[in-house]
């Protein structure tokens, strides 16, 4: 094994041929003697002449590649969810791909791209690990590119995003739905960040508190900053407000995860003190804790599909107004909500015999 | 955008001349006349023909293509630190990754291994995401590949993984160099599975305290299962027994988050009154528990750029000895380990307070 594959130049002089000659052979065309056939495939058979793709590449102009770039996928847990779901597509429309991790830095993010088109992709899906507005490299106009997790200002790419304002407001209507009124929400990110699973989680909150009849009231809401230890330190501090929240949104299964470290502190126990649901369905963390957390999952298999879905129907024209597609957060229902019970609200003591 | 794009045939039939000659234009042969050259060239130019890769493949024989296969890409949070090791260190050496998902089944694997060939992947590694013995498909000989995370029984397979008995042995002499001889273990897996990550770590815990004279006692010992709630009740467990554990072991970051539950039900607080030591260094886990985990880091990305670095020095020859390669697992120091108190071991009522 591992010897340096013949090429087919190397067949061809082997053969006493030319390389068109070769390439006839390897094609099957018709306007071929048959012993030159024959001669042509001894020696490819005799040199162990693999015919690849390449070939195949070459004769139909077809590469049956994606390419797949990602940004970020070292601090995120969730490139392997969107990877799969594109994967599994590709594979039943007998497509491979090719992924690049471009971390970070535009240079390298335009440098990606120009190796996936010289690498004769037949599509790219552009991957943010998190939802926000991406500056694409100008040369992904070249190919029928797909945004996963993104969107371009100018909308002038398809695009794939979770709806993060039904995600917000599907948790929120879980909560009133057991009864709750006191529900605090806790952003997974600052909202001058302008990123849409801050804003829009927070949007979502709102909207259905209003549907419910339910006052807005902004001692309930923080502006965390997605780590557990930002959902650690807002549930204190949500704790010791006058009327305190019977019931957490939090804007990542990671504050959520603080956010039991301060409950137990209090002597608080979930659901039957309080009512918890997350966001993200983060593997081994919201399965994880005690109870385990209900939260909303984000669609990435789902937005892997469709992308590789639409990549399939390509070429598309002059489409001057490509899909902006939204998809929904499901709810995994877990064991973090539970009815809010008459007494909540009005045991000031209860929050104060823990630590900080 | 979005064409399809023009074969070297179209291009050969626009210009009125063979495919050879187009080949022998891309290729940037001598033996063509200038007037042909310039006239292929111009309907290239005209017909937006890009050479790709393909044309360089075909020409070279090399596809600067590694295939990178793994298995259970889902169920772990891990890949993509072993995929972005190989993929930093391939883009150093201007390769790419093909990267397939080949999740569980033989058959689909040997499919993918397949494909990969076809492709003319000058390479393959196959990476499981978990430390374990595989059978891989018998195509796998036929290209230089490389074992991550896993190797052959029969050995026959250049391997690199992590070095669970040395990790194991770290931790332990973690915990012991703060005082503690009462240090509970528990496996990360059952130890009949034979898994080098729960037998290797174990192993590494019984050197550990032989070399430090502490008698090895088989009350302190479980066996997890790697999860949280595994964790939990073992933690739970082990704190009921005469002389119970001032210091514990875990096999997996999980379960260390599932024990960091029970001790906070049991009124106890890590580090003061019970140290802790986890092993995976699981993003998001490990440094999101309160206090932070001290815990062993697994080589994912090393392996991926190991990997990467032998498959460049192939062909290998007739090696009938490949390197099966270990690499350390380094701690990361965080808050979860202080010293033993004095009176520690001697306070049964510590273990009463909580409730189950």
């Amino acid at each position: 094994m591992a010897e340096k594959k013949p090429s087919i130049h190397d067949i061809a002089k082997a053969a006493g041929v030319g390389v068109g000659t070769v390439s006839r052979v390897l094609n099957e065309r018709a306007n071929v003697a048959e012993a030159t056939r024959t001669k042509v495939t001894a020696v490819m058979e005799r040199l162990g002449y693999r015919p690849t793709f390449a070939a195949r590449h070459i004769r139909t102009g077809r590469s049956q590649l994606f390419g797949f770039l990602t940004d970020q996928v070292t601090t995120t847990p969730f490139a392997h969810d969107l990877i799969k779901g594109a994967q599994a597509r590709a594979r039943q429309a007998d497509r491979m791909l090719l992924v690049i991790d471009a971390d970070g830095d535009d240079r390298v993010r335009a440098q990606a791209v120009a190796n996936l088109i010289e690498r004769g992709v037949e599509g790219i899906v552009y991957a943010a690990m998190f939802h926000h507005e991406v500056h694409v490299p100008k040369a992904l106009h070249e190919v029928p590119a797909v945004l996963v997790d993104s969107f371009s200002s100018a909308r002038d790419f398809p695009s794939v995003v979770p709806d993060e304002v039904l995600g917000g407001r599907m948790a929120t209507e879980r909560l009133l739905a057991d009864g709750h009124r006191r529900i605090a929400m806790v952003t997974n990110d600052f909202l001058t960040t302008g990123y849409p699973a801050a804003v829009g989680r927070l949007e979502g909150y709102t909207q259905a508190l209003a549907d419910a009849g339910v006052a807005f009231d902004e001692a309930l809401v923080r502006e965390g900053s997605g780590n557990a230890d930002s959902g650690y330190r807002w549930t204190h501090d949500l704790l010791d407000i006058d009327d305190p929240p019977t019931a957490f949104f939090f804007g990542t299964d990671r504050m959520a995860m603080g956010a039991y470290f301060a409950f137990t502190e209090r002597g608080l126990h979930v659901p039957d003190d309080v009512s918890v649901v997350g966001f993200d369905d983060q593997h081994y963390i919201a399965d994880a804790l005690r109870p385990a957390l209900t939260t909303m999952a984000l669609p990435h298999a789902a937005m892997g599909r469709w992308a590789i879905d639409h990549l399939l129907t390509a070429p598309w024209g002059d489409d001057r107004s490509p899909p902006q597609r939204r998809l929904p957060c499901p709810i995994v229902e877990r064991g973090s909500v539970g009815p809010v019970r008459p007494a909540q609200g009005a045991t000031p003591e209860r929050s104060l015999t823990g630590r900080r």
